[in-house]
């Protein structure tokens, strides 16, 4: 097997990831701190063959008014890590990666839990690094506002070079345990890390035996300048979201090369996209499943939701039936989406309303609506098209929509020779083509920032 | 069933507590990171009805020199959260206590990882509040040293309190995910902590429904003046460790006035003392199996621990094979068991390389040494005697201790009413006789400290 395959995650969210998702007639009226919903999405995950799941932790945000917040799901979530804890043993063959974030954690903490996890898995393991936007998560931790970006991300590259190097504090065969001599590990096989930093002072050793990936994959996502260079420097995995292929293109291509230039094998960072698939028997059947969703996205969220993406503006003086005028107040923040989303309300006739829930349903990722065939066409072509090593979809309904893509997508993409047909590996390292980094090999520490 | 009976808990540990366990001709040359041993031993816990398993976090001193240290099986462990959280999901009745440092976390964290402990475990989870009394922990933190003790218990009271406020952040019923008015939770059973202290700030409130134990079992081990102060103040659970019934009612009474005094009632504090037992079908059995496990213990580690207790003085110029001097360079530290230490090597007229291995294979801890009937009377007179509510064993070889204790002394304790013959509760809480509090009861927070 020599053809380039796709890598394919799932975010792994109880309910389903669409906004309106809680409120389907069919899905159950359950808690998101119950775990055998978790591990059904996970088999389902682990049955269609997928690389890998992945836990998020989107805090919500605690700030947002409470009557736009009681409707929102998010407001409950199990601890990420004791989340990833419980699939690892109850698993056998996904990769399992949870989000520990670089402005909250400490690089120990990071560094000896997913090195845990990765024994508790059998080699499964990797760790997506955040640095998190949200301002009233660091209110829980002793600050009253955030980290400016470009202090949280320098944070982050030296976070990401201690956990690493931590990950290296033992040789492979170190740890002897010779009853004969009484000698547990041979001292030549200890490295101590002595990591004296800007941001952080970290002796080490992990007390571990390296673990079965040497190194658990480490994943990040960021399209900022100092997220993309640090995807670059130090990531497997980097994910993203587009909207169009173009844009897909241009990402893949800017880390591709800012990955060669840190003297890194292109080839060894996977780069994976978001996808939202809404599959039906039939087009007319999959758009009126995302329709019969964007309808159940209740109005108060969406409203926020399109205001944020606006600009921070106030929309309580317009009619939610009828269409915004033309002259709106002008925005402030990240302004990238707004001129698209305007765009498309004059172009689609929508109301407030209806343009609200189809902009905040699917969250802003890449929306595929159509048959299974209609779905792996468009997933063909932006792989084919150098856009993505893969992707990471974000399923609207879970397990069902899972479901309809293991059964209806994976045997098309399997046809088609573009994704494997058995776990040919072990390892999330051997899922994903990376090679298992030797010890002390030129890791993220050596290459220049 | 209203006489008192016993509560049992025992510390997970793969190989044995005892220091020469490792290298027993039957321990299996296993890592310390695998996890199919900690289950077998979880499982076995579970079947002799023990009220909670304890997963300790001793780090190894790596500041010891690496020639004392290679010897050690003590230097590979599993992250504490991640092991219970796996044993969470693969164990029905059990509690579950994993050690969280409140020198070197956050409380947010360790509040959302526990309560998600109880969530996985449905209303299993305990925390083991330890501060950490290891200087090369405080390494990996940032720290060149770390904090003086009673700034270390200072932050430890301020650390439980937020840690409890988090755990009330929802009423029991504030999550009603009603579909017709698209409520998710009802924004008057949301209860935002806001605490500004001395070492925190954390506003809350933790992303989750109030847990099946509305909060998790508080564990604590403190022997110092402000370790009994806070234990008394919040702890469910006290776990302490003596040599004598004597000193062991002394403890028992203090703690429970200490808690009357708080307002508490004294019954809600459970006080639970370590056990090593070594469990023969005779005697002399039992003695043979002790002998020869301090026969394994590697010397350097031994004398290295006997150095420790006798105030750090050099052992190095005397004779293994032959008696201590009668006259000892005076030592520094806490020598609190130096003399006694030394009454027994002359009593017992012991060698340097003898006396070393007997104090530092059972690791100070009580150790009773006979038949299972034997060790229930040891048990049973302690316990009577109001010297304690139950026991933590500290196993020396793990499985087969456990398994010697199942199926020896647990029925030995049911025959006398002593333990129960079934689980009666589903958490650990109903396992401890301890209440289910109101969300927002006088905790910690509320009793003056």
């Amino acid at each position: 097997m020599t053809a380039r395959q796709m890598k394919l995650g799932t975010f792994l969210t109880t309910g389903g990831e669409h906004s309106g998702a809680w409120l389907h007639k069919d899905t159950p009226s359950q808690s998101r701190v119950s775990f055998p919903p978790y591990l059904e999405i996970a088999k389902v995950a682990e049955a269609a063959l997928f690389d890998l799941i992945l836990v998020g932790d989107v805090v919500p945000a605690f700030d947002t008014p409470v009557e736009i917040l009681k409707h929102n799901a998010g407001s409950e979530r199990l601890d990420p890590f004791m989340l990833v804890a419980a699939l690892a043993v109850t698993t056998r063959h996904i990769g399992i990666v949870p989000t520990g974030s670089a402005s909250f954690e400490q690089p120990f903490h990071i560094a000896r839990r997913i090195a845990s996890l990765d024994h508790l898995s059998e080699g499964r393991a990797g760790w997506n690094c955040v640095t998190t936007a949200n301002t009233s998560m660091a209110w829980n931790f002793n600050l009253d506002s955030h980290l400016p970006p470009e202090q949280r991300y320098a944070r982050a590259e030296e976070f990401v070079d201690v956990v690493t190097g931590l990950w290296d504090s033992w040789d492979d065969d170190a740890f002897v345990r010779d009853k004969a001599s009484t000698v547990y590990f041979r001292p030549e096989g200890l490295h101590v890390l002595n990591h004296r930093g800007t941001h952080f002072r970290v002796r080490g050793p992990l007390d571990q035996i390296r673990s079965p990936q040497g190194r658990p994959v480490v994943v990040q996502a960021g399209s900022s300048e100092p997220g993309r260079a640090l995807g670059a420097r130090t990531a497997d995995v980097v994910f993203t979201t587009h909207q169009t292929l173009e844009a897909a293109q241009a990402f893949y291509r800017d880390i591709k090369e800012r990955a060669a230039r840190f003297g890194r094998d292109p080839g060894q960072v996977q780069i994976l996209t978001a996808l939202m698939p809404v599959i039906g028997a039939s087009r007319a059947e999959a758009h009126a499943k995302l329709d019969e969703l964007d309808d159940l996205t209740p109005l108060p969220v969406a409203i926020a939701r399109l205001s944020a993406i606006l600009g921070d503006i106030d929309l309580s003086s317009y009619a939610p039936d009828e269409p915004l005028p033309e002259e709106l107040p002008s925005g402030q923040g990240i302004l990238s989406r707004r001129q698209s989303v305007l765009d498309r309300a004059r172009r689609e006739g929508l109301t407030l309303a209806q343009l609200a829930r189809k902009i905040s349903g699917t969250r802003g990722h890449w929306t595929v609506t159509g048959t299974a065939s209609d779905v792996a066409d468009a997933m063909q072509s932006w792989f084919d098209g150098h856009g993505t090593d893969g992707f990471l979809l974000v399923p609207p309904r879970t397990p069902s929509s899972l479901e309809e893509f293991r059964t209806g997508v994976v045997p098309e993409l399997q046809r088609r020779g573009l994704f494997r047909t058995t776990y040919e590996g072990k390892t999330l390292r051997e899922h994903l083509g990376l090679r298992r980094p030797a010890r002390g090999e030129m890791s993220g520490a050596a290459l220049k920032r």
